[in-house]
C-alpha cells in the first residue's frame, strides 16, 4: 500500500484522520476510519435510496435530520452492516457509545460501513480498532486507507481557495470500485471544509452531488451504504452567508470541482477497468431525459465490454439509447464517438476502422450523443468491463 | 454445427421452413431463413419497445395492424438493419419485393434481422440467399440454424395434442445470446400452429410473452430487433373459437409451455453462461412490483458474477431488490438461496457456507424471494456473467 503526502479530509482547519487495521478485513489492511472536527461542523448528507438500506445509513439519517454538529465520523470497511435487522442498528449505537468512552466527543458522531452484505458487524474488532484511534498511536494509516475495499489506489483530493480576504481548504477521499452507480453504489465520500456553511446550502450540495457521485457507474449496481458526508466547521473563519455572490460561486465551483475529481477517480478505479469513459448527452428535451440516456448508455454491459475490447461498435451506444425510455427521434440524433462523428440524420457515415479502433485504445474515451431535440444535457463517468471484473466479483468474499 | 432431427417451425401442418448461407455471416453458417406457410396464417407480433427500433421491426408493425394474412416470414442474421434511416425501411422493402419476384406469395411477407448494428443490409447477398430458398435446392439448411449470431446451439420445440378430436401442432424456434433482457433484447423467436387462432387470441398471446420472453435475462440490454411471431395457418382443421374450454386451456397451456422452453433455452446459451439461474418473487403487492424484483435481481451484474463464482453472496440479492423500485420491508422479507433459507425477519440466518458453495455448482440454480407483503407472484430466468460473456462482447465484430 503506498502512503501518500496529501493531506486528505484532513486538510482544511480543524480536521484530524486516521485509520487503523483492526482485523476486520482478513488481508490486514487498514479497515477502521476516524474523522474528527474541531469545532465540531455542521453535516450535510446523501444517502443511498436502496430499500434495503444498511443500520448505519438508517442511523446517518437521523442524526442528520436533527441538524446538530458532527464532531466525530466513523467508517469501517470489510462488513458492510447491511442485512443485520435490528442487530445491525444496535451495533451502530453501540460504536457510537464505544467512541464516546474512549475520547471527548463533542458533537454527534456519523458512521458508515462497507463490505459484505448480511454479516454481522465483528464488535470485538471494530471496538479494539476505535481503542487504538482513539490512543493515537504512533503508526496510524491515513483516514482515506482505511475506507478503501477492492480500490487500487486511495482516492483524495484537495483545493484551496481566497475568500472575503482569507485563505479556505476544502479536502476530500472516497472509495468505490465495485456496485457503483448512479444513486451511488458502494461508494463512500467524504468532504471537509473550514468554510462556515449555512444550513440552507443543503440544496447546492446535493446538486453537487447529483452531477458528480450520482452521474458515475461501474456496474449499475446500486449499495446498500452509499453515502457522501460533507462537513463545514468554519475553523477558517469563513462565513459563506456573509460573502458576495462571485466569491460563493468561487467556492461552489471549487466544491463541484473537488467532487468530481473524487467521482471521476472511483470510475478509473472501476472494479477491473482499463478505460474512463465520458458519455455526454446534448440536445434533450430535459434534464432528466438527459440523464436517462447517460445512465442506460453507462450501465450497458454491451458498450463497456466494446470498450474493452477496443471494438468500435457504436450501434450498442444508439441501442442503449434506445431503450433509455427518453424521447427519441432518429432522424435528428447524431452521435460522436471518439471524437468521431459516426451517425447522424438516422443514417450512418461512412468513417474510417481502423483510426476509430486506435482512438479506443486511448485511456480515456467519450461518447456524445446529440438528441437534437432541446438544450439539455448531462454528463456520466463510466468504465469499460473486462474479465478481472468478473474475476474480482465472482469470488469477492473468498 | 450439428443438424438436428427436430423439424422446428415446421413441424404444425402447412408449414415449411429452411435456411441458406448468403455470405452476411463471416463465418459462412447459414443467415438467410424463410419460413413459409401455406394456406397463409393469421399472425401475432410482440417487439422490442426501443426507441431505436431496427426497419424490419417498423416494417412488421404496420403489416401486424392491417391483420392481413402472412405466408412468408423472411429472417436474416449478420446485420440487424438497425440505424439505417430510411434507407435500411427501403431495404426492407426490397426484400419483400425480390421474394415476390422470386417465388408465389400468397400472403403478407414479414421480415427480421438480427446482427451488428449501423451496418447497411448486403443486398446482393440478401437476394442471392432468396434465389437459393426459392429455388429449393437440395443442399439447404434448417430455418432455425439461419436465425442463429453468437448462440452455440439451435433453439427449437414442438408439441402436439388432440382438440376436438384431431391432432393439433405448434412448433418453434428462437435465437439469442446477447443483448438478452426483459422486454426482449436480440431475442428472434417464431412459434407456428395448424390451429386456427381468432384475432382476439392477441392479449392471450402478449400475456404469454410476458411470462415468458420478456422474463428471461442474459444482459440487461434490450436490442433494436426483438420479435416474437406466432402464425396461426388453421391447416390441422381445428378452430380455437369452436372449443370447449377445457381445451382451449390445453392448447393455452401448450403454447405456453413451448414458449418458455425456448425462452428458456435462451438463457442457458446466453452469451458464456454457465448455469440457468431462476429467480422466484411471492409475496409481492402486485406483479408489477414482483417483475421489478426479479428484473433487478436477474440484471445484476454482482448477483450474475457471484454465480459464476460460485460464491454464496447472497447479499447482492437482497441489495438489487432494495433499489428494484418495489416496496419492501426487511422485517417481513424471507430469501432461499439454492434451496437454503438465508434470510428471515430482517435477519441473517446461521448456515452451512460449505453445503450452500456445493449447491451453487450445479447447473440449475435458484434464488426465492418472499416479500411477505402480498399474493403476487412472478418468475424470471438469467444465467450467470462469465469470462466469456466479457470475451465475445469485447470483439463481437471481430
Amino acid at each position: 500500500m503506498t502512503q501518500t503526502t496529501l493531506q486528505d479530509v484532513a486538510f482544511p482547519l480543524g480536521f484530524s484522520g486516521a485509520g487503523a487495521a483492526a482485523g476486520i478485513k482478513k488481508n490486514g489492511n487498514p479497515d477502521v476510519g476516524l474523522l474528527r472536527s474541531e469545532p465540531p461542523a455542521r453535516a450535510f448528507g446523501a444517502f443511498t435510496l436502496n430499500a434495503a438500506a444498511a443500520a448505519p445509513v438508517l442511523y446517518c439519517r437521523e442524526v442528520l435530520a436533527t441538524g446538530a454538529p458532527v464532531s466525530h465520523v466513523v467508517v469501517n470497511s470489510g462488513c458492510a452492516n447491511a442485512a443485520t435487522g435490528p442487530r445491525g442498528y444496535e451495533d451502530v449505537l453501540d460504536t457510537v457509545a464505544h467512541l464516546r468512552a474512549a475520547e471527548k466527543v463533542a458533537g454527534e458522531v456519523l458512521v458508515s460501513s462497507t463490505g459484505v452484505i448480511g454479516e454481522p458487524l465483528p464488535m470485538d474488532k471494530l471496538r479494539r480498532g476505535l481503542d487504538a484511534l482513539a490512543g493515537e498511536a504512533a503508526g496510524l494509516a491515513p483516514f482515506h486507507q482505511a475506507i478503501l475495499t477492492t480500490d487500487t489506489f486511495a482516492k483524495v483530493a484537495q483545493r484551496s481557495l481566497t475568500l472575503g480576504g482569507r485563505e479556505a481548504r476544502l479536502g476530500g477521499a472516497s472509495k468505490g470500485a465495485g456496485m457503483i452507480c448512479p444513486n451511488m453504489a458502494t461508494m463512500l465520500a467524504y468532504l471537509t471544509t473550514d468554510v462556515d456553511l449555512p444550513a440552507d446550502y443543503r440544496p447546492m450540495f446535493l446538486d453537487a452531488v447529483e452531477r458528480t457521485f450520482n452521474s458515475i457507474s461501474v456496474d449499475g449496481d446500486m449499495s446498500t451504504n452509499d453515502t457522501v458526508l460533507l462537513l463545514a466547521n468554519g475553523a477558517a473563519g469563513v462565513r459563506y452567508a456573509d460573502l458576495a455572490a462571485d466569491e460563493r460561486s468561487l467556492f461552489d465551483a471549487a466544491l463541484l470541482d473537488l467532487m468530481r475529481e473524487l467521482a471521476q477517480a472511483i470510475v478509473r478505479d472501476g472494479e477491473g477497468a482499463t478505460k474512463l469513459i465520458t458519455v455526454e448527452v446534448v440536445g434533450a428535451v430535459s434534464e432528466r431525459e438527459a440523464k436517462a440516456v447517460g445512465r442506460a448508455v453507462s450501465n450497458s454491459p454491451l458498450v463497456k465490454t466494446a470498450f474493452f475490447g477496443g471494438d468500435a461498435n457504436w450501434g450498442r451506444v444508439l441501442a442503449a439509447a434506445g431503450y433509455s425510455g427518453a424521447q427519441l427521434t432518429m432522424e435528428k440524433l447524431s452521435l460522436e464517438f471518439c471524437g468521431v462523428k459516426v451517425f447522424e440524420a438516422g443514417m450512418p457515415l461512412p468513417r474510417d476502422e481502423e483510426d476509430l479502433a486506435g482512438r479506443m485504445k486511448a485511456r480515456e474515451v467519450s461518447v456524445r450523443l446529440d438528441l437534437g431535440l432541446g438544450k439539455a444535457a448531462w454528463t456520466y463517468w463510466t468504465c469499460d468491463f473486462s474479465y478481472d471484473y468478473v474475476k474480482i466479483n465472482g469470488s469477492y468474499r473468498s
